[in-house]
């Protein structure tokens, strides 16, 4: 059909999420429309992400530097630690600006299937930060599904021994949501831990 | 949120078609997890594009040569030209494998409001391939909306003075209907079945 350059990109950002063939060449080509707006800068950026961007050995954050920036920064609460799935979510919480907390990513949920476990997810390491640090809470806010929850189960289990408090994120009714259009389980739940008025 | 690198990246990411804030950050993730199956390619990949394509100065096609791959391959008939909107219409009647000639890209419509006069979409330069050139037919292909018929109809006023023949795609292509999403099926029974204009 045309170049292998070109048929390699599209094949390339076929493979992103999100992305499917007919996107990926409309990105190509609006890339290559405006080489020098779109298609230099992700070329630079990409470069210095590849170049610069590690893991940090502490919380498994993605950063460019080791330890992370949330682990360094004075400012924060060191005797919180937030337990998250994914980088994506601890950047979800991190637009919420109300945790001033650190992190400890997971990587993802136990999992027989995928061969994902304890060790893998880091849950030693965490056991191990709980025991040496001066930490006081420890917030789970893995996702509200069943691997999740599964997930949260085993850690509080692991946390056990540690004389550390173990929260996590309160279940109920989103902002703006409207109790027609919710399922069963949140209402059942949000009814449950019903509060004072 | 995160490092400057990683934001960088995930705004110009957000900038492309199909890509918002979110998905931006979900493809950005993903390169990063995927280190060396999917970023360090498609890193490589781009560079490869920046460096090596080029716009085919016969027929404004993108390639990595010029005059491109279509435009020099002599089992093409010479005889024939296409004349489409954008390269990526282009592709779609390639990927149709129906059309055995060549092409011109006009890179738009004619529009007052975009600044597009027939100078812009090379409009005297495909009169003057039709004029020089052992030219036999023009097949018309631009775009079955109201922008690629206006621009359709001036392209058949501009080469009347040319002995050429004129023709354009078979009705078939639904109302509204944009070459680069249609099935190649479609795009093959209204090549076959093209109509003098």
């Amino acid at each position: 059909m045309t170049s292998s350059v070109i048929e390699d990109l599209i094949t390339s950002f076929s493979k992103l999420p999100g992305l499917g063939p007919r996107s990926a060449r409309r990105v190509t080509l609006k890339l290559i429309r405006e080489r020098n707006r779109l298609m230099e800068p992700l070329y630079r950026q990409i470069g210095a992400v590849l170049q610069q961007v590690t893991i940090c050995q502490q919380c498994n954050n993605i950063d460019t530097s080791d330890p992370c920036h949330i682990c360094t920064d004075n400012t924060r609460d060191e005797s919180l630690i937030c337990v998250v799935e994914d980088v994506a979510d601890l950047w979800a919480l991190e637009r919420s600006s109300m945790y001033r907390g650190r992190y400890h990513v997971l990587g993802g949920t136990l999992s027989a299937l995928d061969n994902r476990g304890p060790e893998q997810l880091g849950i030693p390491k965490l056991v191990a930060r709980a025991g040496t640090e001066a930490i006081s809470e420890i917030v789970i806010a893995t996702n509200n599904t069943v691997e999740g929850q599964t997930t949260a189960h085993y850690i509080t289990d692991a946390l056990e021994a540690c004389n550390v408090r173990i929260t996590r994120l309160a279940q109920g009714i989103p902002m703006g949501g409207e109790l027609d259009y919710l399922d069963e389980g949140t209402l059942a739940a949000a009814l449950r831990a019903r509060l004072p008025f």
